[in-house]
């Protein structure tokens, strides 16, 4: 069967952990072991770069070599996006074009950051890289992240001028959400673990979580259910997996960070679960400790969570 | 007489804008004239890449172009500060390298953002930045841009390890200005334009503020004033800056954002008084429009700056 | 048939404005008027001086008489509700006592504010409102209002201790909604608009919708095919209702703050189908001009919603 | 010398702690002592139902009985100003007409809170207010606490309009007080603890010191000696101010929020120096432990605060 490329994002994309080795180097064996992993699961696609993915603590040399290792794995069996994810409009060109020399189908992209920019500034960032890339350009709207919003208002006008093909919503905001539906044709995925299975029944096009490099099995079980209007499935899923989240709220915030606490539960699982050898994050992220690590060994278990076997 | 560049920064220390060209990239004879314009003015170092420089704007060629330009018009003159800011400690290595390569005399590093770090986690961010990097390391904490803050525990651990060797402090908050003044010896310079003379009284080691860009001499006399114990004649001169400032607020917000507001004043008042060619700012930023260009020039009349005369 | 006052609210509890006359007395008539369209549509519940009922801007005779007005049009036919919304639990039990003497069957309390409450203090807060009033509490959660927000921790906690019989989640977080839903038994009745639908599935016990005032109907009709089962009818309807509230952006933001924008569109729109005499606000509100009137009208029409006869 | 009571408030004006006994109700003896504590120490008014007066959690009793006791214990010594600080407008006139009654000289009056307003709508508060209110209104920009600025803009506005005699500045904003006091000649009080001896240079009215409360002495030693321009006396003492505010972080912040740890450490403080009888707070605010008063009675002694004689 011919994949289509040309359909915009679309199913569960899991935004991938960059797994790295005991030097801090991206470790592509696990990395590889990751991407089978989910390709055995069913995903959609596959999202490299993105926030999961440390992309604010990773260098070039690091972002290379994930896209790198993604796209070679993932050997067209699903479509790759790439997070494009920077301040500024010239930063995020040289990134996307970084991203689409190695391979990749598409881009995922922030509103600018650090700099305080207006509405009208925020679409000319998306038509500036809508001009330079030659993939086709995913907006990203994550607040918590970068402190501004992709309202509703503009991401009428990114669709209605076709500056990109699709929004990731990761802001929590579901009336914002079903508003962006009501007012568009533009496919949306969801960024919430927790919520999923709402998302996909008022219209998301798919689901983008960050918990689902840990479980994709069950994001795609979800998923199909939703697909197919059984939502007390979806929901049954859904429950599981939000109890599975749990996993990154056991870290002792007095000791990390709230992204180590929630991406270094990632990997942990990962780790526990045997896909990737090492928990370890990029610095500054401290690593979790070993009643952490116990915690999230604990939570795998009461979720139904084994071990995986070498596919 | 020899310079020491191993005392720490302090005194005026502009964050120098980056001047582009019609076509977006940096004007090198724009900012060779900025650069001789303050050293006139009798500037006591020179911060190139900071947010005033657009650094979130910058990609890698335009950082670079105005890194070489202003070590080289320096030419030793007086220290050259390089903004090494970015959202992890990856990148921010990767860009101090780069700076350090071209020759600045330090490196000026935020806490990481886009991330949610842990006040553990920013100490060691500065920790492997320290290590890195071949050069000394200015702390700068700007809360408006990265919505982290680097609080006066935080920036005292950085002292008292010697991680660091003075503090940028752009939050606008006095009190912990002064809390880490009494509780440090690090030297620390204020970013604020508007109560440069009444930080100067509390201690501080030195002004980098961005409306120096077009006021240098202004924050000079300034600077000897209060470091004179003359705080009258500093008041005075404050006063006037502060009428000065309304630069940054002619912009009509509902057209532009609040850094094309502020940033573009300060390129469109170097404009108009000669020292730079363009007012142009890096995308997505908006140009101010003729209305809001004459609105500074009035502004500038009002408070006694005149055109430049070539030097 | 007997009503049953000692079940937990539920169903369609509409937030009610508080009508008033040309001198900004409230308007007993326009009142009592609003009283009987809600419970001619078929709604489960009344909530005088809620946030929709401009609670913060009501002083104690004018909420004494708009209590006395709903429970006594009321007259036991559904159970009656009350704000008791202040900074602190002396104001608080002090409200809550006065609305009891006046016969409410609830009351209804967010966590202190104005003071910055450590969470074992909201919980204190409950407790001491609890041992202090004679009928059941609802915790209501608006962190847009008091800026503390009422975390599935804490909910869990007064659930637990059987300090309030239900909650009203006005935060906009689905993800939260669903923790709390999860991990207590408490009935928790959702205060969006514009995923009412949303909120009935994954199990909320009920609406407190401020657009309720203008189309009850619709609610109800919303909330009967969500309890039935009936997703997509529940979903055209919230569809249409999130048309209708686009009567709460109408007015221009640099004119009127957003409170005024809102809740004075809830008055616009009652007025404008007859129901309330004047869409007149508490000072410091700003009334709604002509042209966001016509505006509020059109949108009224392309909603479907006529004028309402006199029942 | 007689009094001056239609000049606007200045000097040293302590906002009271509301002192209560065992049961929690006002303890009238202690308040008298603090009054007289305060006389004695010199200061120039007082300000009762302010926020470090628990306005926020007191009731209409208790609020009547300090306003009874602070003017009646004040006897026309000095100007007594009183807050009327709630949500709305009605509800600040209702407890503005209640502290006239009861004699005071002035109210002082925050932006709307809970709701969100418009700049225009807060000057039209205060227009309301001051129609209303026999005495004059003193407006007072808190935004740690009504999340709502007074801006430069709106304060020009109150000042040009004559609406309000004084601002009390609590922002923490020192720019934007210079702004206020370049732009108006409305006299400006800082409520600022840290940097009363600067905002006293560039040009304030006076200091409104929470900490004033327990060392009232000093915070006339510095007033004195900045009214006299000697900057490095008024330095020094607000140095050991400075330190003499660490009794406000001593409070364990994961047992009690920060209202109570900053509060609670003034009474304890007053306790400590036998001022006044209980340290005790209103609900919900948590008691500090025996640890936090010792670390408090050791913080005291550091400073040089000793027990305080009777008068």
């Amino acid at each position: 069967m011919a994949l289509d490329f040309s359909r915009p994002p679309h199913g569960v994309v899991p935004p991938l952990v960059t797994p790295l080795d005991e030097h801090g180097d991206v470790d592509r064996a696990s990395l590889e072991r990751l991407v089978s992993f989910q390709l055995d699961a069913g995903v959609d696609g596959l999202f490299v770069g993105g926030s999961s993915g440390e992309i604010a603590l990773l260098d070039t040399a690091r972002y290379r070599a994930a896209v790198e290792v993604v796209v070679g794995t993932a050997a067209g069996a699903v479509p790759v996006l790439a997070g494009a994810i920077d301040t500024g409009t010239h930063r995020v060109v040289e990134h996307a074009r970084r991203a689409v020399e190695l391979g990749v189908d598409a881009v995922v992209v922030t509103t600018p950051f650090y700099v305080r920019p207006g509405a009208a500034e925020i679409v000319d960032h998306f038509r500036y890289v809508h001009a330079a890339v030659d993939v086709p350009v995913v907006a990203y709207d994550i607040p918590s992240a970068v402190h501004v919003s992709l309202t509703p208002d503009v991401v009428a006008e990114l669709a209605d001028e076709g500056l990109v093909v699709a929004l990731k919503d990761s802001s929590g905001d579901l009336a914002g959400f079903r508003e962006i539906l009501r007012r568009t044709d533009l496919p949306a995925l969801t960024g919430s673990e927790l919520f999923a299975d709402t998302a996909m029944q008022v219209g998301a096009a798919g689901i983008v979580p960050g918990l689902g490099n840990v479980d994709p099995h069950g994001y795609v079980r979800l998923h199909r259910a939703a697909r197919e209007g059984d939502h007390r499935t979806a929901a049954a899923e859904q429950e599981r997996l939000a109890r599975l989240f749990r996993i990154t709220t056991v870290a002792d915030r007095s000791r990390v960070g709230f992204t180590a606490g929630a991406l270094g539960a990632f990997k942990a699982a990962l780790a526990v679960r045997g896909v990737i050898t090492h928990p370890t994050t990029n610095p500054p992220l401290r690593p979790l400790n070993d009643d952490e690590m116990r915690a999230i060994a604990s939570v795998l278990a009461e979720t139904g969570l084994d071990p995986v076997r070498a596919s």
